[in-house]
């Protein structure tokens, strides 16, 4: 699965996308927390989750970046240019999961959480979403540590039925409850939902790749570069959805706060 | 006790159960950090108290990580997948006591003070369940790095004492008090004593393993996965309820606080 050597692009392509990864996410997270203040209260549970969500991830890239730096060497025969596994150490490829494990329940907490739905019903969607999530990533694991494509295929067909819960969930049941929402953060909530549904589709295509026997450097660098386009997109560019929300309805729910924090010049008081 | 050689498989349990353990207690502790506000002045306390035990333990479970990634290398003979102990490294078995020593007896003044109860309880409660505590870690330390049965036992009885007097002053003692506490605090003050029953009773299963002959790696493995969880479910999950109660305590508190931190649509306030 991992391969036996990598060209120097190869390499490069691997050491760039995961550096990148670590970068977004964890200026993201210090984003988040800085940007605190420019919501109402009750909105910042919400963001403190995001942050969490990107810091969390970000400890995970220095891991993973750390475990490939060791994992590969310059070969000393094939010359320059030509990376090797090194002896002794292995690149760790189960590691995205204990990432995963934490914070997609994490996510859709994000999501529920911000739209400050009325008590019961958010108690009602998380007791489903986060369980259905955790299971999702257990059931993955043991088909990505496998080397045998039936072990892959059970446990990948067993991970999806969670996934399409999780789905069926966003999807049906919460639209029922989106009308008490202002017309803009309907529009963002139904973006988030695909772009949680486009992003979390990359971790299966990825997963599958093995089973197309798709093998050596350029799928493998093919599978690193999705996973972690896939996180970014995930974590960053929906935890900045989640801020947008959390701004717009602080803004509906204070006209005074709107007023204070709003650019729009044309919407501020006039000069006395 | 520490075993020979490792598999691939279990190598790769034990370095992911520990960076879970660290991922979840450091991003708790900022967590509980970052949260501060969303409690009144007075159960703030609690709040960085807890925040401290996670960061203590995040601190030793880096340390705990790096000695276990020092302390086996891949085998050049047994070929890839196979690890043994390095030469000149060991990995620090009684390091998780420093560990306990320290966050155990914060653990309990957690709980003690997010409750608020009088000032003279609180007192009485402390003086008597900080040394217990405390007693209890001390003495299980020779039995764990005994490598003889009978020692291991004689302290491990030893230290039993000391946990039998800490679960009777908080299930007989503390109940007593429990009296004016909002209705929702005294149901999760509940699940917090069986949280605390159940994962500290993992560490005396987990010390008595050699006892019962079992050894190997399996057995070496499922230690240190049993430890990680407990230490996770004790300070990560303990932390998070510290938080929720000293959330309710607030919201009963300070109708005023509620109102602006509640997410609650349907207990917002009418528009005017």
């Amino acid at each position: 699965m991992i391969p036996d050597s990598l060209t120097q692009g190869q390499f490069d392509s691997v050491y760039n996308v995961l550096s990148l990864a670590i970068a977004a996410q964890l200026f993201t997270a210090i984003f988040l927390i800085a940007a605190q203040k420019r919501v109402l209260p009750r909105y910042r549970q919400a963001l403190i989750v995001s942050s969490i969500v990107c810091g969390i991830a970000a400890y995970h890239y220095f891991r993973i970046f750390a475990s490939f730096k060791l994992a590969f060497v310059t070969d000393s025969v094939g010359g320059k240019g030509t990376y090797v596994q090194a002896k002794g150490e292995s690149f760790n490829e189960g590691y995205r999961y204990v990432d995963w494990l934490l914070t997609v329940p994490l996510l859709l907490l994000e999501l529920i959480v911000v739209l400050a739905l009325a008590r019961k019903l958010q108690k009602s969607l998380l007791f489903r979403l986060i369980p259905a999530s955790a299971a999702m990533i257990a059931l993955g694991y043991p088909g990505e540590i496998s080397h045998d494509d039936t072990t892959r295929l059970i446990w990948g067909t067993l991970s999806t039925i969670p996934f399409l819960y999780i789905l069926y969930v966003l999807f049906i049941e919460l639209t029922k409850s989106l009308d008490h929402q202002p017309p803009e953060v309907r529009l963002i909530v139904s973006r988030m939902r695909i772009l949680l549904f486009a992003t979390w589709g990359v971790y299966p295509i990825a997963y599958l790749i093995p089973v197309f026997g798709l093998d050596g450097g350029d799928a493998w660098v093919g599978k690193q570069v999705g996973y972690s386009v896939a996180d970014i997109l995930a974590k960053c560019l929906y935890g900045l959805l989640i801020y947008r929300i959390a701004r717009l309805k602080s803004f509906a729910d204070d006209p005074e706060f709107a007023k204070t924090e709003e650019h729009d010049e044309s919407a501020a008081p006039a000069k006395v």
